[in-house]
């Protein structure tokens, strides 16, 4: 079974229990989005998360090394998003894109923020014009550095 | 004029004169990263920070016009971005997308965090394992209403 | 059971219990482009209406919630589309599509119609060069603001 | 001069004299969307409009046969457009496409609704949640017919 | 069913049964260029002839409401066509395309050939230098007017 | 000065002094659609029309020999043509390309139509419901065969 | 059966039964790159070849008329060849093909070297530097030559 | 002056001049095919080589530098190319390519064609059905071996 | 069983039987990348080896002789690739390859680096910022020549 | 002037006055690959090495402050580069860059290497087989962690 057929399976198992994805990440006692993401294929998931999943989703013991396995991240099915939710976020980065990059090297330097030591927040926030959808993405700065290993 | 090439002068003039975006922004009494995505050719600049904006970076008077009226937006020259540090942006997407959009389905129901009525931060926080940039994408959450205009 | 292969069995189910999509709207009691649409998997059809479409179409019942949870939306295999039917509006928007984008701005300002608060309606009219097909896009005006969450 | 030059003359003169689109069409005599359009290069502008067009925006007389010549249409610069107001046609495009698709065959039959024999328009209607975007496309119902010219 | 799935069994039914598209043709009495792509899935094929179609090839007779429904156009594999014997007439289309526009402009001023109210034939015609092959597009002209139900 | 400068000018110049394409096919005494094609850059002219293209159009004599070179040939600025009126005979070819191969199959047996040893016109004919654009593509019919030159 | 599963199970078929291509095309009588070819989907197989394709690999009867018919051609799954001992045929095409047009221009003029008249083939030839693997393109020369069916 | 403006330059200088590519290969004492690419930008041109086509062409000395420099290489407009007669070579390549590896493994083990060690030819041959254009790519075999430099 | 379907089945038995890729390597006494790439289904696996492969995961006999073949090679689902991890590399050729080339060309001359007479290997290096990737690419130069087998 | 016009002025400058990338390398006394990718606008060039750059090549020193700025990465004109020393990267990376994934993750674990924290070398070494190049990428590892500002 590939990693795709475990997630389909996933996808398929907890529509089928009816639990939402906040009961995984507790059951888990990981955070919400890694714990999606996760399940979704984009990280691997320890060998004892991945008993609990097994369990929690009526799943094969045999999915177990392969939701262990790192996968072959990348999640979206076209370059550019054609789902309206994920879309906005690519719009989003079409828009300010450039802007951010400017404001990463006026005030850090020349470098990135780090998309691997990183973490994404999504959180409801109430707003008078109605409530607000706030995600904060967090990545540990990264300067250009010409580094080599000793010899 | 086209507003690319009040964009490109833009660019050049405040590496020549040797403006940060801060004091652009400052001068201009907006949100920084708002102000570069508008002088990068992302928003409309209203007729009263236009003529600032030519007086700061010494441009003529002509692309007042030109930069107040709204432009045809996009700021990336390829689907998939090329520069490392717009694209992480753009892996971070890819990696998180999918389980973005569960959890805004999860918590607000079927909708979107709209990119209109929208507002973009980056903030540099301090951590023990070296310095964050910490970017905010805080956008009002739409949701899907099948509406007419009452006739 | 993923929500193409749900797609898949409802369209095939309609065909060969000759059910016309105005009866199934009819059946559902909402509006006949919103349950098309639905049907063919571009929006959650809520676990009432769901049970209904099963027993009309002699569906498995274990298809109710994958039906009634968001779908990733999206609904044109090739990013321009090859049906002559469905490429005459793209065709429209290629042609006009600039066009409407100053007439929103001039009238509205700088903004955008939304696809999510949003109907589509398509009616047939009478002229006397013969019939006419008059589709009628409706969305809220959604002004670009600089809003945030507030802190 | 090519047509697209043109086109950039006209975009800049008008920006430059201040005039609305509105206060064009006026003077053209024609519709709104139908005058931007062909001033954007997507519609020939018969030789006494063209003249007009020339007076109105000081351009040289010698683009009037340009205008006058039917142009090569099509009018993004990407395949899926990038800017946000033109996007989110195409996205209603992608969502509700094969959905359209289906009402035409069901209260017409076999065949299209033509973007050649049509017209678009665009109305602000007042609406208890916010001002609505309301656009009509509007074409003539042509059904597949195998007709050839008689031998 | 799809129809897609019906289309490969009708090509492989076919070969089996050692039918040339003429004889089918012949059998539904239809036009031979309809009939064969009509056969491929580009064109709904009327209850009672995929009765004969359902008759003449062997298929299940639950095939005959999916060959009746409208289907979803266009039939190549990739924008541009890789077999050799479609090519040609992509390649044609490559280098004469242009000037077959600026022909129709000249002669019947703005519009098009319509590809709805059309029909095509291919003849074998003998010539000195070897056989040829003569293909014609007979489309109805369509001039652009700008009309819309009741004003 | 290249050979799309060239065509650029033939372009402008044709607007300019008001020539149609018939008068200009009529001078150099060459098929309209091959004359087209030619000045859009498709076909070598030789010089002894080159030099009457230059005459005709108060071009520079140093063009004639860049018209005379053979040269790169493509007329498409897209792989799937924007253009309506181009793309309608795209259309045609996605819809029919696969039914016109099973044609040419059958009755020629496996080969091709030519698109070198080729011609193409274009008729203006009457028919009761509205004149119809005639194209007839005309082509060699080239049978694959496994030759070699002798050794 | 399509075409594609019948080379499919060709392909296993030879490893599983240790049979050379050389072996294949000696005992259908064939030159090597031509029968190459064929058995990968790229030439029909007349029906006496076929039954014996079916003899030495094992086959079922009923591919015979699948192998029989003319194949959908172009044999790539991607545009630019990713297997290195093919995509050093699209380099030296990407490198020498506007030269080699050259060269047929001025020694031929205007036309093309046919790819329906026309055969390959590889030899293995020894030289000082090591041995090369020498391929022949042999097409008969194709004159644009404007021409149509005498009416 | 980049490498491009200095093969514009040629290409325009040497049609200026009526000077043939073999008259220019004589002069340089080059290969024809070589010396075509090269003086299309696909090779670089050794300074004394460089010298002579400067004096042949009239061009200025400064570019003898431009064209001694390696450039980079890679001549066509488009991933498929559209001019019919390289689109032929393409063509071969797409129905043969996978053939061609199979007949180099069976001969020579697993390995490829060098398209750096290698040259390419293209003789007129006569035939009774017509002169031929005859393609030679003769490149060195070279086989996949697990080499690493001497540690 | 086709090559895709063996590295399947691979990839499955591996994770299964909790074998590294390590101790794949030592058995089959091959370099660690040239294992995970040949088993990856990027190289031949010769039949000795193929035995042990089969032995160690238990795959049937029969996929020997399709381990034995020649792959097509090419190992990535995207032109560019989107798993960060890989994503890297190609980021680095992005950003360096250019300056490779001109270092290359400086330093040995007109030609490439081979990747056929190549090896590649990686290294874990310690450094006081933290442990290393150490990628080495390590192929022949071969110089441009145009040779030809001797005739 | 813009950081393109910028790189094209100075690879023009480099190739006129005859100096190699080492020597400009060993003027601005830093690595030679950094140097080449620096000036071909990968990096930017602190101003007391762009004050140099002026020098040596004799450009206006207007572009000290282009240099300067933080660039624009990606350096290549398409997604798959066509040139063939630089493609041979590319092969590289297509073959192996599965297998590098999977010994990144079995010897570090869940991670990248680094292409910011990172290097690149180039060395000329000696074989019995002929000389190689040997590239080193050298890249911090880089784990994934979830780790979020402090709040």
């Amino acid at each position: 079974m590939t990693r795709d057929q475990v997630t389909e399976e996933i996808v398929a198992a907890r529509l089928a229990k009816g639990l939402t994805w906040q009961q995984l990440a507790d059951a888990l006692e990981r955070p919400l989005v890694w714990t999606i993401a996760a399940l979704l294929g984009q990280h691997p998931v320890p060998t004892e998360l991945g008993a609990k999943v097994v369990a929690l989703l009526g799943l094969d013991e045999s999915v177990i090394p392969v939701l262990a396995a790192v996968p072959m991240r990348g999640g979206l099915p076209t370059a550019v998003p054609t789902d309206p939710t994920i879309y906005r976020l690519y719009e989003a980065l079409s828009v300010y894109g450039p802007a951010l990059k400017e404001v990463i090297h006026e005030q850090f330097g020349d470098g990135i923020m780090s998309a691997i030591n990183f973490s994404i927040d999504l959180q409801r926030k109430s707003h008078p014009g109605g409530d607000r959808v706030v995600i904060t993405f967090d990545g540990k700065f990264l300067p250009y550095e010409w580094n080599a290993a000793t010899n």
